[in-house]
């Protein structure tokens, strides 16, 4: 979790922005060229060769009956949203400080509680971490990976206090409001609450725990693998890892993504120097006449990465090392395509059409593979109102990457550095911010199919994307412990990082997405299935 | 006065930059290509035909002595202080609506007291201007362009109350701080006490005078174009126009600048529409890889319109109708070489080198005739510190041009729309903000003599410059009126537009500038120079 490009919680509303039906099409390419030395350069396309489609609904839903497990948490329903509450009534304001070393105790105390045999609060340089371990003598150990830090809140915008974790009405249903109830404490808990009422009926869990909980996950997760570090030998020996997380929409529908791009994160500077240009500070607007501009550079420079649309990125190199889709992709690519809907997505985004006007698969394969080249913001000079005249010493643009499987960022960097270079700019400074590849897990994988199984049996067939546009630093788990990892659970929340954060508690009548007890059920069917697996 | 581009006393500033001794160089020029058209464009090469050099030191010291005066206003200098005081211990913020209207009738007061045959408040859209006028029954009528308000202040910021106006020891001598005690009010209010000490003393003034007060010059004189309006057939008859500065520096040196060149300001916006990009909002950045982007799209508009270097404009036609320099251009810009130091330039403006590397006089070519394009300001995304990754609906770019005389800048705007369009931007909106002429007054016009006759003899010799790279819009004097005009006045001021504004009163040992007295007995002098003149 080295930065908070995009937390976990918000890849999951970027999968949810995602629905139904359009044709697949063939790809066509987009040809632009590199003013300078006159060489084509293509963005890829992807060839699929292959008709196979993946679908969910091929895995059986999950078959086993844990009743008295079941009959717990609706007996003690209660209690559980009473262990919701106290966990999101506890403030764990990572940016702000604010109740974060008290949320990590509560966290230890609550290990303890359930009976893990090790709890241990990871002092970091930040935040300190959590780690718990239960020990259930099983074959199977499932890693879990939980953030217990929540974005701040302006206690003004909210219908009911961000910190009281009320229940209270809503068009889905009761829902409990409070920040983190979504994102993330909420579904943690609920996962904890299942864990409490296995343990309660059977005696322990039908799996071992490793569960590491940071408080920095908001502001950039940079102490997470100093958590790592201290249980790296031990974690490696884990079969997968969770991230319990509310998938569905309200229909009961969801997407499960078993991977996402890795990031390049970069700020670019120009500033006068010994080119010219104002150093210092701005000069009169009308010097224009004799001095050279920083924000002129900073427009050159930039705009020789890209052809004039902006779309085909004319870096050489850049596209290189996109390696074809995988057989496994392409299955999953093809069964994907019924759940996207141009349509909807055009307006959900208030976008007319995608680049080149593609839809359907081919739309579907540039989120997927092709490198991007993306300015967040860029800013030098005046940007009030009206009229000021000043030739400004700097300008800057914050630009990144999203880079498939097999596209080194820090070797995307380099070739970026050098094409400036080679056209001139070498005094536009490029700042690295963020920097880690992409990564992915088998939709083959024992942890994959027991979330599909579980999923199969309570809600609509989920829709599997190999990966999303979006980035988190997954290789953490999966290169660097080398396991299986995804991001599950039944449930339904919104508000997000924004006022009126809230979990679905008690669904209303026509709402498919589980309440509460549900979502507890499942993550108990996720830890048999898993143990089941083979 | 239409906007606020470069204030009167800012444009002195400007000017007061410029010092002494360089080489003159032949110019040589710079060759950029159009990507598109594959036409070579060049920014304009300036040829001077004449060796000739017009020097101030050829045009005698004024000799008339107006000793009853000059002792009249030694005898009431404390008195003369005091009404400076008034002016300034009156607020007159026209931002902030403080005591504009007040500061107005003072004015109309101030005129009747003085003897003014017509003095009238003249209600505009906005803040009122005043109208004076004494008629002398002379044969020469001079126009004095007058602004009354004042930029706002933070007073803790000061170290004397901003409108106290107090007199202070300051490392040049003896200085009244105040805001607007350089910029405008204390030259003004000094005219008017020369004024009234040659009433006092001699009956009646040497000239005519129409004065126009406007109380909204540092919001952009919005509604000064409704004063003219209303006296435009009178002000015509008029021989010429004086704005009452001080352009001496402690050393008691000065430029006088002859023009100013026009302006184009306007704002380059690009915003998803049918061409592709988000349209109300920001995505989340990772859908670079499927959606258009604004920012890309205005970079890369932008960057159509100038060499790598930003410095050559390739907008077919832009520098189409840059005249040559005229013989008095030449004879002036010859005179003016020695005062011009690139060193000392560069060390001002923390500026390594000029464009092209060029010196000397090929620097003040380019300042004078080459038409400009510059960024004021680029925004768009996100600006803050670290990481966050957004595709932006909108970017923007305030952008002006800087025209010399002949280059008209609403064509100017169409050749820029036109060459965006051809090169496929359409979609990047301009919208035109402010837009006027260059204006000249040839050095030829017994105004100017006036003026010069009396700084050689109260203070050094000045440069002379025909036109600087600001812009003002006095094509209201010099074309809708047809009247020579030039800013004008000794003495030395600071802290314009910024804290701590001041006007020498009295030189400290070594300083040469003029302290109040002197200041005084020279718009004396410059109005019987000026009554004298052919």
């Amino acid at each position: 979790m080295r930065t908070n490009i995009t937390t976990f919680a918000s890849l999951v509303m970027l999968t949810a922005a995602l629905a139904s039906c359009s044709k697949p099409e063939q790809a066509d390419t987009q040809t632009a060229i590199d003013a300078e030395s006159e060489v084509a350069i293509e963005r890829p396309s992807y060839a699929i060769t292959t008709d196979e489609a993946f679908s969910a609904a091929d895995i059986a839903p999950y078959s086993g009956n844990h009743q008295k497990v079941y009959d717990h948490i609706d007996a003690n329903l209660d209690s559980h949203i009473a262990e919701l509450q106290r966990w999101l009534q506890q403030q764990s304001g990572s940016a702000e400080n604010l109740g974060v070393r008290e949320m990590a105790e509560l966290i230890l105390d609550d290990f303890e509680a359930l009976g893990f045999q090790e709890s241990e609060l990871v002092e970091t340089d930040g935040h300190p971490g959590v780690w718990g371990y239960y020990d259930a003598g099983a074959e199977k150990t499932l890693m879990v990976y939980m953030m217990y830090d929540v974005q701040p809140v302006n206690p003004e915008d909210w219908v009911s206090p961000p910190f009281a974790a009320n229940v209270i009405d809503h068009p889905f249903g009761e829902v409990m409001m409070a920040r983190g109830a979504m994102n993330q404490k909420g579904p943690q808990r609920a996962f904890l609450n299942a864990v409490q009422s296995i343990i309660a009926t059977e005696g322990k869990l039908p799996v071992n725990l490793m569960i590491t909980a940071e408080g920095e996950e908001e502001i950039g997760s940079p102490n997470y693998p100093q958590i790592i570090d201290k249980y790296e030998d031990r974690l490696k020996t884990a079969h997968a890892v969770i991230f319990p997380a509310p998938l569905q929409s309200p229909d009961g529908s969801a997407q499960i993504f078993l991977g996402v791009k890795g990031i390049l994160y970069w700020e670019a500077e120009a500033q006068g120097g010994d080119w010219g240009g104002p150093s210092k500070g701005e000069i009169h607007g009308s010097y224009k006449a004799i001095a050279g501009s920083p924000v002129w550079r900073l427009t050159q420079g930039l705009s020789s990465l890209t052809s004039p649309d902006g779309d085909t990125v004319v870096v050489p190199g850049f596209y290189d090392d996109v390696r074809p889709p995988t057989d496994e992709e392409q299955r999953l690519i093809n069964g994907y395509v019924s759940f996207w809907n141009d349509e909807a997505m055009h307006q959900a985004f208030n976008v007319d059409k995608w680049v080149d006007g593609k839809t359907g698969r081919d739309v579907i394969m540039e989120i997927i593979y092709t490198p991007t080249l993306n300015i967040n913001g860029i800013y030098g000079g005046y940007s009030g109102e009206g009229v000021k005249t000043i030739l400004p010493h700097k300008a800057t643009a914050k630009m990144d990457s999203r880079l498939p499987v097999g596209v080194d960022p820090d070797k995307t960097f380099g070739l970026i550095r050098k094409h400036l270079d080679d056209h001139g700019f070498e005094d536009i400074v490029l700042r690295k911010m963020a920097a880690y590849p992409a990564s992915q897990t088998s939709v083959e994988s024992p942890l994959v199919s027991s979330v599909i199984s579980v999923f199969n049996k309570y809600g609509n067939i989920p829709a599997l994307i190999p990966r999303i546009g979006g980035s988190a630093p997954f290789y953490q788990f999966t290169k660097r412990l080398g396991l299986p990892m995804v991001a599950a659970g039944l449930g339904y929340g919104g508000g997000l990082h924004a006022p009126n954060e809230f979990l679905l508690i008690e669904p209303a009548e026509g709402v498919k997405a589980a309440g509460l007890a549900e979502i507890e059920k499942a993550y108990v069917d996720m830890l048999y299935a898993l143990a089941e697996s083979e």
